[in-house]
C-alpha cells in the first residue's frame, strides 16, 4: 500500500502539470476504452454477480452491484460529459494590483491525491476516477470486495485511456487487494500521499472514515432534511414541494425526513399536508398536534426527529414560529439540506442566513441537493463540513490554490 | 475544557449570526479597552517579565515578552484596523442561475469555533481574537505560560469590548490554566468543539499540532523559501531581490533560505551575487560551483538545501536550467513561497505553474509573504497545506460558505 501512495504521488505532479487537452483525451480514450471493453467488464460483473448470489446477498445489493450494456453505456458516457466539462485547474479566483505594482492572482490548483473507498456500485470507479482525473488529481480507488472484478475490469480501461493520452496509469489505481487492512493504510494516509479521502456508501462506511480518518475527509453522515412549512406558506406550493421532497425518490440524501408546520397556518395547512402524505403511501410520525388530524398517523419518539428514514416515513412537528423551527432544526439536523416554503422574503431571509446547513432552500425542494442539478456536471458526493468543500462536491471543489505573484523587481521596505 | 468548549459553541451561533455592525462595534470597543487597561496589562507584564528573566529566559525570548506602552497603542491600533476591514461574511462569492429558474448563491459564512494555540508573543491575544470576530468565528487562545497573565489581561480586554456590543464574553475565550494538558484536549477537539486550530510560534509547537491534531489545522512547518536566478535574469534586479529576500528581515518565514543559479549565468551572475550577500555579512554555504567563486564560502552539506536557517545564512546551489531548478525546489522546499527573477515570460509562467507552492512569485522579493502585503489587512498565519486555506490566513479564509437556494415552487422531475 505504501509503495502505491508513492506512486500516486509520483504520477501527481505530472498530472497537475499536465495541459487540459491532455487530460480530456484521456477521458475521451476511458469512455472508448470501457465500450471496447464491455465483454470483459460485463463478464468480470457477472462473476461478481454469481459470488453475490451464492453468499445469500439482498436483491437490492444485487441490483446496486449489477451491470447490463445499458448501465455500462450510462457509465461510458458519463465519462465523457465529464470531458466536456470546462477546465477547472487555473481558473482566476481573484486578481488583484497592489500600490506598489505587483500583481496577485488566486489561481485553482489540483489538490493532489484524492483516495475514494467506495461500495458496490460499479460506476464509482469510472465517476471518481474521471471527475479527479479531470480537476488535475490523481484517484487511489478501493472498491467494496463484493464488486472487487467489476472494479478491476473497469479500472484497467481507465488506466487504458489514460495510457492512450500519454499520461501515466498510475494516476487511477485500484487498490489490487480486497484484504480489509488496506481500508486502514488509506485512513492513515499512506505516508503523507492522500490529501483526502471520499467515502461513497452507507453510514456505516462513512461513520468509520470519519471517526479514524487521519487525512481530510469530504463526506455527509446523514441528510436529515427538512421542510419548514411557515405561517406565510401558500398550501398548494407547500404540499407540491413536500410530496417532491419527501417521496420523489426517498433513498437519497436530500429526501425531506422532517416536516415542521408553523403554529400560525397549521390550523389550514397541516391537515392537508398530512393528508396528502398519508394519502401517497407515506408513514406519518407526529407530535400531538399532528396526531390529532387523522387516525392514521401514529405518535412519534423523541428519536424519530433524529432519523434519517430513506424510506417512507416522515416525522411532523408543529413549531411556534421561525426561531423554534430554526431552533430545531440545529438540534436535531446535519448541516446537510434544509427548505423554507414562505411568501415572506424577510422570514426566508432570516431561515437562509441562520440554519447553518450546506444547502438553505426557498420555496424549492431539498431533492435539487445534487451536483448535477446545482450546475457542477457531477459529484463525487456531497460534504457537510464546514472546510474547503461543502455541499456538493463537484470538479471546482476538489482543486486547492495558490497565489501567483508577478513583480517588475520590487522588494520589501 | 470541554465546558470551555460547549460554551465556544454556544456563543458561536449568536456571533455568526450578528450583524456586522455589532461586530465592529465590539472590535472598536475592544481597542478603546486595550487602551484603558493599559496600566493593568502593563503590571501583568511586569509579573509575566520577572518570572521570565528569574527563569534566565534568553534576552530575545524576554524582548518578544516584553510590553511597553507604545507596542500595546500599537495592539490596540490593529484590533482598530481590523474593524474597518470590509465584512468577510455574507459575501456573494458565486451566483448563478439554472434553467428551471432556480437561483443560487455561494455565500461566506463564519467556519465557527477557531482555537489558537501560541507561545509568548502578547499581541496574538488580541490579533486572533479580533480577526476571529470580525470573520464571525469565536476563538480559543491557549497562551503560553510564560505570558500567561499579560494574555489575561489582554483578553479580558477584549471581553469587556464584546460585553460593550451585546456580544458573550466566550466568543473570545483565554483558556484559563498553564496546565499542559489543556493543549492535548484542544488538539482533540474538544468533544466537536473545536473547527480549526492555528498554531503560532517556533517549530517544535507547530510539529505538535500537526502531527497530534485530530481537527484540521492552519499552520506552516518551514518556510524554505527559494530564489532561482535564471539565465534570463537581470543582475541588478537579480541582486536586488536576493539581499532583499535574504536579509530585509532574515527570522521571518518568507525570508530566502537558498539561491538557485542558472548555469546559463552562473559565468557573470554567480559571483556578484554571492560577493553581495558575503559583504552584507551574510554566510554561504555553496555547492562546488560556489565555492570556487570566492574564498570567504563554506561547502555547503546535503542538509542545508533543507534548511530554513532563519539567520544570516544562505545555501547557494548552480542549477543546469529551469527543470532542474523546479526539480530542486520540488525535492528540499517546504511549498511556502518561492520566486523566480526572469527576463523571460515563458520560463516565468512555467515557474509559477510547476512550483507547487502557497506563493510563486516572478521578479519580487519572497518576503512579500505577508497578509499586509497580500492586502488582507491583517493575517493569523500563513499555511502550506493545499486545504481551505494557503498563503496568508486573512478574514476572509477564515470563513467557510454554504449554498442559498430560491426557488419559486420548483420540484424535481
Amino acid at each position: 500500500m505504501l509503495a502505491l501512495g508513492r506512486a500516486a504521488r509520483a504520477a501527481a505532479r505530472q498530472v497537475a502539470n499536465s495541459p487540459s487537452a491532455r487530460r480530456d483525451a484521456a477521458l475521451t480514450a476511458m469512455a472508448e476504452a470501457l465500450r471496447a471493453q464491455a465483454p470483459a467488464i460485463l463478464a468480470a460483473n457477472e462473476a461478481d454477480l454469481a459470488d453475490a448470489r451464492a453468499a445469500g446477498q439482498a436483491a437490492s445489493f444485487i441490483d446496486r452491484l449489477a451491470l447490463d450494456p445499458a448501465r455500462l453505456e450510462a457509465i461510458a458516457a458519463a465519462v465523457a460529459e465529464i470531458a466536456a466539462l470546462p477546465d477547472p485547474v487555473g481558473r482566476v479566483l481573484a486578481q488583484w494590483t497592489r500600490p506598489n505594482g505587483l500583481e496577485f492572482e488566486r489561481v485553482a490548483t489540483p489538490l493532489g491525491i484524492v483516495a475514494v473507498i467506495f461500495e458496490s456500485r460499479p460506476n464509482v470507479t469510472a465517476d471518481a476516477g474521471a471527475l479527479c482525473l479531470k480537476s488535475g488529481n490523481v484517484a487511489i480507488l478501493r472498491a467494496g470486495s463484493d464488486s472487487f472484478r467489476t472494479a478491476s475490469a473497469i479500472a484497467e480501461a481507465m488506466q487504458a485511456g489514460l495510457a492512450d493520452a500519454g499520461l501515466p496509469r498510475e494516476a487511477i489505481q485500484l487498490v489490487p487487494t480486497r484484504d480489509r487492512d488496506a481500508v486502514g493504510a488509506i485512513l492513515a494516509g499512506l505516508g503523507g500521499n492522500v490529501d483526502v479521502v471520499v467515502p461513497r456508501g452507507g453510514k456505516s462506511l462513512v461513520a468509520r472514515v470519519q471517526a479514524d480518518a487521519r487525512v481530510p475527509v469530504f463526506a455527509h453522515l446523514d441528510g436529515n432534511c427538512h421542510v419548514y412549512v411557515h405561517a406565510a406558506a401558500d398550501l398548494a406550493m407547500a404540499r407540491s414541494i413536500l410530496l417532491n421532497a419527501k417521496l420523489r425518490r426517498t433513498g437519497v440524501c436530500g429526501a425531506a425526513e422532517t416536516l415542521l408546520v408553523d403554529q400560525a397556518c397549521a390550523g389550514t395547512h397541516l391537515a392537508p399536508l398530512v393528508q396528502s402524505l398519508l394519502d401517497a403511501g407515506c408513514e406519518v410520525r407526529g407530535d400531538a398536534a399532528t396526531v390529532a388530524v387523522d387516525p392514521r398517523v401514529v405518535a412519534a419518539g423523541e428519536a424519530d426527529w433524529a432519523t434519517e428514514f430513506l424510506d417512507r416515513i416522515i416525522a411532523v412537528k408543529v413549531v411556534d414560529g421561525l426561531d423554534a423551527a430554526i431552533a430545531h432544526i440545529e438540534a436535531y439536523g446535519s448541516h446537510h439540506t434544509d427548505a423554507i416554503v414562505t411568501a415572506d422574503e424577510a422570514a426566508a431571509e432570516r431561515f437562509l442566513a441562520e440554519v447553518d446547513s450546506a444547502i438553505v432552500v426557498h420555496n424549492a425542494s431539498t431533492q435539487f441537493a445534487d451536483g448535477g442539478e446545482f450546475g457542477f456536471g457531477a459529484e463525487i458526493g456531497i460534504a457537510t463540513g464546514r472546510m474547503h468543500a461543502r455541499g456538493p462536491v463537484g470538479v471546482e471543489q476538489l482543486c486547492s490554490f495558490k497565489y501567483r505573484v508577478h513583480g517588475r523587481g520590487q522588494v520589501r521596505p
